[in-house]
């Protein structure tokens, strides 16, 4: 068998979001065959490793630390491809290229082409395919996409069309997001497999057979373009109860000996028929599918397969005395397959599945807050690498090694790739896994300062040295403390890098240009509280009064004794058995020195909370700037901080949050769109992520809060909008992770002290995406700053910028990087939704020939989308149409650089 | 390479004990090269698997509840071979034939033909070989042998010379018999290694480099026949600190990617070369050997082998920077030869390694008692086997399919070699295995059953349905309680066969021919206490007075604080913290009906302990049948019972005990002959295993006591004999069960009670050995009861003898049973030792016809020891001469029967 038979007739595409070779075509040639009119299981054998949680990803790779969790991802695929050699019967997925890579560059080249058979015969299956399976509440799309292509890129480059996933297959994930399924759409995934969503939702889904659906996950794309077909996988992704036979499971293996007093064949074939039809019981075919595998299985894959060959054996024999069951080694793939075949019409689902409660107390809504600091760090360094990956493309070859020596942008990419991970940025794994993601990402950015410095000094023709004050988040940078007068350098990250001298002001996180202060708002403060109780907007005349801001400790209720009794608190779990106080001010309103350019409020409330807000000239929106922390605990409560925001807005429990930084959903309290809610919390039952921004509104006003990393957040009471900011909890919540979260550090050992940022926006709500989109997108990829002490030598180029000519307001360069040695990645996105914008929710027109003044384009390959999708009808081979919410993306072929 | 690398020369013999085709020959072909002046380090992959333990031998083998142990035998060697198979450098031992024989006979002949290669090529070499890996304190030599059989016959007949043992492995068991040396040096091997000794005598060998000797095994036989050299591991059988691989591990792989943060090549180098020259300073020579596994390890061997792979190149690249160390796969036999090239010698010993202590206050002494029933039963089924393999001999083939259907004896065969491991007749197992041991025995029994009938109906003519009274031990017989009349049938295991007619008597154990009681031995009992007083050898007029015998109960003074603390009481362990208390005698003496064959007394000592003494006519024994349980833990103190002989006779400190029921060893209370004994347990120190006899002496007197089954038992004060009898604990010992031993079954629910007979001879001690070794001899191998309804069928035959004429009484035969179908394997040993009886202790010839009338034997294969050992000269082709406790063996080809 060769490549042959994954190609789909001799049509080279992209896929819209990725660069992928080969568009999917699914054909049945690897499949086992299946018996129409039988109940036919589909046994998925599987392995679920994460790219880090308890131990590192290092840690897992290798099998170290096997003290905290027995766990070595070399060995299951060592194991695994050793079993797959032994029985071509035999078939194993595979998911998480971050660690599949790492395997793979260590393996002969005898192993690697017995690989490279295996998947091209269809024995060993890629689904997913991303470096890692990114987390869903607290990612952001761009950097979901990059760890996708990373991924992706590697099977494509390594297996050809055979090792391409056809198959999205986020089985672990706490929730499921629709950006994320209107993403894995427009890559050209066939369909979504995965594992968990609220307990209700599945009691009602298993009553009405609707546990495959076709999910339509973008409200501005076209049908089919965002459509995806996803099925909920019946056990999770575990196996039936009893039938693990992984080394870290202890269900009893099939005793076939005869003679044996333990023979347990008949025992084993009855109970599987009893589990498939039960099972069958719940899904509309004649097919059901088994995830024969769970969490780091597969190490001695041994165990699995011969007991698996003997179930298929054992089942299927007794087909002769009439059972009507057959099983089968399958994949996601070739269970699609049979569901396609099937021809049925699937419910239309249009939300999304936010929050996942397992239980009637168990809200998986903490960790949409949960390391908040580390959910920053991710956010900072995701702007890092789009910096990093711009300039190196402008700055040419002596980008990656110049005057500053050896740089590259790999290693902040693997970094911020291994970051999505649902148990990285999403909070859930332990302090010192944290730590690593952190350590990972800080020395990723060494590797990118290099590149950045070598770019800026081919850019600005001067090779003076530059300083990176990365601490400026707490206002520390030696170099600009001890100097008077240094060289400023932004390298914007959307391609616009000016270089200018000014005065740098301490203690300052942003510099503007002068604007009077009171041209866009107007916030007023109660003289009596110190507290906000009035915001304007001076352009628009948009009023809110009374408008209050107040920062609340949730003082969670724990009981000694209920420690030992799951379900508890709360690293990833967040619910109501709390005493919520509000933090009373504790000082008076301070105004900090007033300029032309700022204006600055303090606020304090107790001896651990604080707040800044300023209004700057340029800007039509409120800055409020918390520093939240340490968290004290000597009463032994743990505790969790919100801001709230309580306004006139009429928003009759309605609010608004977008999904992963990009569209926007509707929220109603105590409902969800396809069931009828039982609601058992009511405020953890009513927290939804918020990756950007959030918002309520009614027929006058939005008000719309800007974040600066994901978040939870809701609406508990008509006009209010309230975001989690910090937690500190003392006690496990028994989801695997055995620690509490109690971050402290070296630099805190009282307790971690968060900063962060909430932008406010207040505009009629016809105008207010038109402020919102550009905020976000602004607040997302900040401006990198630089600093060389002395003045600009002479000659040097002091700004340029990176295009011809400007973007339109509603197209954003989500993407540009190297891709190979003559070649870039460009991504285009539109970046408003329909009918949020009068001005930019239309189609723009993109000349590529535009945006690339540095660079000489030679061709660009064609973009396509699946046969199944709308032909996009571009006006000419350089001008491209973008739609809302559309992204686009593009390789282009470069002429080597003067 | 093929079986020529296994010959030795074109000499085929068999050794005096084992049938094994060929002689040990070394051949170093499949030897890694070692270093000379560098120290050479051997490491040995092995896995250690129960055969039984804390799962059954079935669970073990299928990895069935993995909930209790993680251990699945038919992985293990899945895996190791797969592991084999990729790289030639890897070895790999295996020592349990149990297991392997299971697993070779599910594999495909593709997979048996790639095994054999790895044997054929040394990479997979077996160890030991025998069915299980025996205890020595509480097993038989008999049963031993057999076990040691079955599974070097498999090997033999499966690899040929290429599948032969050349060293015996025995890394667990708890002590060292020195009998067991002695057999293993009569099987041929060229070495011995173990892993347990006790504590101070590792202290003092490391000190003086020692842990590598001589064992001169036996007094009886010329050197070198029973000479073997045995070596000391040095760290039990797991590998040294930080080294272990193995999926049970938590040690740190090598993490060798330069880029990781987790780098430790240096270090994991570092730390082996310190490993390995500290143990080189404990052993003689260039040198050492390090086990790489332990229990159940290898599972998925391809977490040690890649580690082993890595750890061998990087030290081995040291070398070329000066490092003096040289490591390589080896096995123990190619570290043997090393050893034997290095030409030294070898401190002498020429007692054992009992007791074993692995501190100051564990003496691992109470598994020589643990579980007397499951110690009975053993026995008692060993003598069911050698009678249902001589009556299948003699019944000829109709005894395996004949009128009582279909029979056979492997299945007892099989589970008395099961019922030989060191967790197994030691009691040393959880409770639930104890059961499976028994239900193996129990099932094993009705299979001989058939073929004792079959052979009984072809030998007599007549094929009335026989009864086997299992339960007579608590003389339960449905048949002879309701029926007035039974035929009566002794199927003797000496190949003296009876039948005859008599009356039954009820509630006896044994019937005798009427011999007047007083014939041989007189008791007498103290009338206010009803205790013995005194006993008389009415022969010899051997006579001790004061002559007390007395119950005493061990209560175990466990705080209950304690049980939280290892190192506590006692499935394996017996120490000294305990209040001894006798037992009173709780009733006056009662006299039990008289007749001139027997005469009993019975004695009561509190509600749970009962004796009853019993007289024989034909008997110079005096019996003493002891009943205790069940041992009352109402008070929550565990108890253990010894029954204490308190004579006259000046002892010195001295007391024998047998070794695996065959050679005598002289034991001095407080003392070890080879080194300077710190005694810090006054009892459990003391405490040694009789597996069939103890005796005290002084010139004038020798008290001997024959047991039923295998005990512990000492000498702590002069005159003094005490054996433990029962045992019923509260607290698990933390040497891994996880059990307390307390017993209780369905039939005994208050706890096990349990019955059993010492056998008293009182003699000069010239003429002891001429009572004890018969004595002993008939108490092992009792004959066998079965009862027919009604009269005997006219015409049937009453009384026969497989043996044309009596054997010589200091000649045995110990082994007959069907080899082949044309075949015999025939035993024959000399029981007495050397110099302990002026009659018997001289050579005997024997002559091979002469004992078989019921088979024609055509021819037999000659014998012949290893070429260290002394030719025997035999005077002709079918006389041959047994040497005072030499053992030796036959193949008789014999004609079909008419």
């Amino acid at each position: 068998m060769s490549h042959d038979r994954c190609l789909y007739s001799n049509m080279v595409a992209l896929s819209p979001v990725l660069v992928l070779t080969y568009l999917s075509y699914f054909h049945s040639a690897s499949c086992h065959a299946t018996v129409p009119n039988m109940l036919n299981v589909h046994l998925v054998p599987h392995t679920h490793d994460d790219v880090g949680w308890l131990k590192t990803v290092d840690q897992y790779f290798y099998g170290g630390r096997n003290d905290i969790q027995h766990a070595g991802v070399q060995y299951i695929l060592d194991s695994v491809v050793g079993q797959l050699l032994q029985n071509p019967e035999r078939r194993f997925i595979y998911v998480e290229t971050a660690f599949f890579y790492r395997w793979w560059k260590n393996q002969p080249p005898s192993m690697q082409k017995a690989v490279r058979q295996l998947v091209d015969q269809g024995r060993l299956e890629f689904v997913n395919g991303g470096w890692c399976m990114s987390d869903e509440a607290t990612t952001h799309y761009s950097a979901v996409i990059d760890q996708m292509t990373l991924g992706l890129r590697f099977l494509n480059d390594t297996f050809g069309p055979c090792g391409r996933p056809r198959v999205a297959w986020h089985i672990d994930p706490f929730g499921h997001a629709r950006e994320h399924a209107s993403m894995f759409a427009q890559m050209g995934y066939d369909g979504f497999f995965f594992g968990r969503l609220d307990y209700q939702d599945r009691t009602n889904r298993i009553r009405t057979l609707e546990q495959e659906l076709l999910w339509r996950a973008s409200e501005s794309l076209e049908p089919p373009y965002a459509d995806l077909f996803t099925g909920i996988l019946p056990n999770g992704y575990n196996p039936p109860k009893g039938f693990c036979w992984d080394q870290s499971c202890d269900d009893a293996p099939i005793m076939d000996d005869p003679d044996l007093e333990d023979y347990n064949v008949d025992d084993v074939v009855q109970r599987f028929a009893a589990a498939a039809n039960s099972q069958a019981m719940a899904y509309k075919t004649k097919h059901i599918i088994m995830t024969m595998g769970s969490d780091f299985q597969y190490e001695n894959a041994n165990l699995w397969y011969k007991n698996l060959d003997k179930l298929i054996r054992y089942v299927n024999t007794r087909q002769a005395n009439g059972s009507q069951i057959n099983v089968l080694y399958s994949t996601p793939s070739c269970y699609l397959q049979e569901l396609h075949r099937a021809n049925l019409t699937w419910t239309l689902k249009t939300d999304d599945f936010f929050p996942y409660a397992d239980d009637a107390h168990n809200f998986w809504t903490g960790y949409f807050t949960s390391r908040p600091a580390l959910k920053r760090y991710e956010r900072v360094s995701n702007g890092r690498l789009q910096t990093c990956n711009q300039l190196e493309v402008l700055g040419g070859p002596s980008s990656r090694k110049g005057p500053f020596g050896a740089g590259d942008s790999e290693t902040l990419r693997e970094a911020m790739a291994v970051a999505q991970h649902h148990d990285a940025v999403s909070g859930t794994e332990k302090q010192h896994v944290a730590n690593d993601y952190a350590r990972r990402l800080a020395n990723g950015w060494q590797h990118c300062q290099v590149v950045v410095s070598n770019s800026l000094a081919a850019l600005s023709g001067s090779s003076a040295g530059r300083i990176y004050c990365d601490n400026l988040n707490v206002s520390a940078c030696p170099l600009t403390e001890a100097s008077k007068k240094v060289t400023d350098i932004h390298a914007h990250s959307s391609v616009k890098t000016k270089i200018w001298i000014e005065e740098y002001f301490f203690n300052r996180v942003c510099v503007c240009v002068c604007v009077c202060v009171c041209q866009f708002v107007r916030a007023t403060f109660d003289p009596a509280t110190g507290l906000l109780d009035s915001l304007t907007n001076l352009e628009t005349h948009s009023f809110l009064f009374p408008f209050l801001n107040l920062f609340i400790s949730l003082y969670l209720l724990i009981p000694e004794t209920l420690h030992l009794s799951p379900p508890l608190s709360f690293l990833h779990l967040f619910h109501d058995l709390f005493l919520s106080l509000p933090l009373p001010p504790s000082a008076p309103l301070s105004l900090l020195p007033q300029t032309p350019e700022l204006q600055e409020v303090r606020q304090q409330f107790g001896p651990w909370v604080s707040q800044v807000i300023r209004l700057h000239s340029n800007s039509k929106a409120l800055e409020m700037e918390w520093t939240v922390g340490p968290v004290p605990i000597a009463d032994g409560l743990g505790k969790e901080v919100i801001t709230r925001l309580d306004s006139s807005i009429a928003s009759s429990g309605v609010f608004y949050t977008d999904s992963n930084g990009r569209e926007v959903l509707r929220r109603k309290k105590d409902f969800r769109p396809t069931w009828d809610l039982r609601q058992t919390e009511p405020v953890a039952g009513n927290y939804y992520p918020i990756n950007s921004r959030a918002y309520i509104k009614d027929d006058k006003d939005q008000l719309t809060v800007v974040t600066d990393r994901s978040q939870g957040g809701s609406s508990i009471h008509d006009g209010s909008l309230e975001i989690m900011l910090h937690r500190r909890l003392l006690h496990d919540d028994w989801r695997g992770v055995g620690e509490p979260l109690n971050e402290m550090s070296g630099v805190f050992p009282l307790g971690l002290v968060v900063r962060g940022r909430l932008l406010l926006s207040l505009t009629p709500p016809a105008l207010a995406a038109d402020a919102h989109r550009p905020l976000a997108q602004e607040n997302v990829l900040q401006p990198l700053l630089s600093f060389t002490e002395g003045g600009p030598p002479p000659g040097s180029l002091l700004e340029f910028s990176g295009l011809q000519a400007a973007l339109p307001p509603a197209v954003h360069l989500l993407t540009l990087s190297q891709w190979g040695q003559d070649s870039l990645l460009i991504r285009l996105e539109h970046q408003f939704q329909t009918k949020e914008s009068k001005e930019h929710s239309v189609p723009f027109t993109v000349n590529l020939q535009v945006y690339t003044q540095y660079t000489h384009i030679c061709t660009w390959e064609p973009l396509a989308a699946k046969p199944l999708r709308k032909p996009l009808g571009d006006p000419s081979m350089w001008e491209v149409i973008l739609t809302p919410m559309q992204i686009r993306t593009f390789i282009l072929r470069v002429a080597p650089r003067r």
